[in-house]
């Protein structure tokens, strides 16, 4: 019997990306910390929409032309320089970011973005603990192949999108064909960490960023808690809109 | 205290070799289907040294040379064109490569190896299951950085690489300084795997391109089974040589 499930695979660092054929496929753009979380926190708070952008720049001359809309990003873990607003998904709750918009830059996952955008994706969400089932429940539905991007730190694998991708794939490959050890590599790690994720956030190269230098440990914690953020980002003509 | 440890680091493709800086440091070029496996065979069943080359042509005209030689290499997993010996380690007995010369081209390990050259590795040396206590031996005595660097397959992630760089690290982690995802998920995957490695295998995506399609299962029990071929090859002047 022939096997017509659409393929998935796990792109463990942008610089792999070309390996991938992105063209019929949905990207699900994956950076934990904190890009892809803080995009689930602000559009579940009510933002209008996040426009990603890859040049502080940009976000800031971007901003200007859109009234209310907030310009915010980071570089290297802090708030870049010229601007008011970082990385942190607890920056953007309900009562400062609803019906606003929020032009964002980041380190990885805006980059990520936009070279899944010179790739020709078919279709480009985001994802994330926070919106863990929302990325599965679309994946699902919209039966195309897959392809799940973790933006890794400048283009260094790093683990905590790669236990995403293994949630993920842990939840939804009865429904795809899976053929590659990131992938398989993925869902191992997943299962090993799955019980207890915020126990397993201290071995990550990236929490010791985040934590020792900055102090951020409740943003961690957010950034791993399946489903609290439940939306689905999906890009629409430069921006990220709830799907 | 300062810590004055040398670092190592894991590098998953050879995609992302650029991202290491290979000056000072010792390079260990890991392909465990089957590259590094078979020179491990070669040179501890006697052979004089092999010299790894890029192309067939190259191996062809370079053994022509050399009297008493073998060409030999594959690609995608097959003996290549032109040639009448492959990669697999259990050609190689004593009584074909006793003092002789292998010239092996493959697909992946090769590759890899020539790019390590070209970033101005410090040192070269290979390593795979048959040979691990070498490896390890080696890279302690020696007591300079060193980078992990998984062949892959066509710069996709394999497991098997990552696997035998975990068995590395969790043998030598005391000598080093160890600050990144990948050697964290590489000797994750290992103490997942280790107690049965043979049992492991049927997961690899590489283990049903060599068993599936040619049959390779012996090929994969020598290549999976630690210190049954323990030398250690050390690249100098162009070639590996028993160390």
């Amino acid at each position: 019997m022939a096997n017509n499930k659409p393929t998935l695979y796990t792109c463990l660092s942008p610089a792999l990306l070309h390996l991938y054929d992105l063209r019929n496929a949905v990207v699900v753009i994956i950076d934990v910390f904190r890009a892809t979380s803080t995009i689930a926190s602000a559009l579940h708070n009510g933002a209008q929409c996040v426009i990603p952008v890859d040049e502080v720049a940009k976000a800031i001359a971007l901003s200007k032309n859109i009234e209310g809309s907030i310009a915010a990003g980071e570089r290297d873990g802090q708030i870049a320089e010229g601007l008011q607003h970082g990385n942190s998904p607890l920056e953007y709750d309900r009562d400062f970011i609803g019906n606003r918009t929020l032009v964002l830059t980041t380190t990885n996952g805006t980059r990520l973005l936009q070279m899944a955008l010179d790739n020709e994706a078919d279709t480009i969400i985001t994802g994330s603990f926070p919106n863990l089932s929302a990325v599965c429940d679309f994946l699902i539905k919209q039966n195309k192949n897959v392809v799940l991007g973790c933006a890794g730190w400048k283009d260094r694998y790093n683990l905590e999108d790669t236990l995403f991708a293994g949630a993920v794939i842990s939840r939804i490959k009865e429904n795809f064909t899976i053929h590659c050890d990131s992938s398989l590599s993925a869902e191992i790690q997943y299962d090993l960490a799955k019980d207890d994720l915020h126990g397993f956030a201290p071995k990550l190269t990236h929490y010791h960023r985040l934590v020792d230098r900055f102090g951020l440990i409740e943003d961690i914690r957010f950034c791993m808690t399946p489903d609290i953020a439940n939306v689905l980002p999906l890009y629409k003509e430069g921006m990220l809109l709830k799907g």
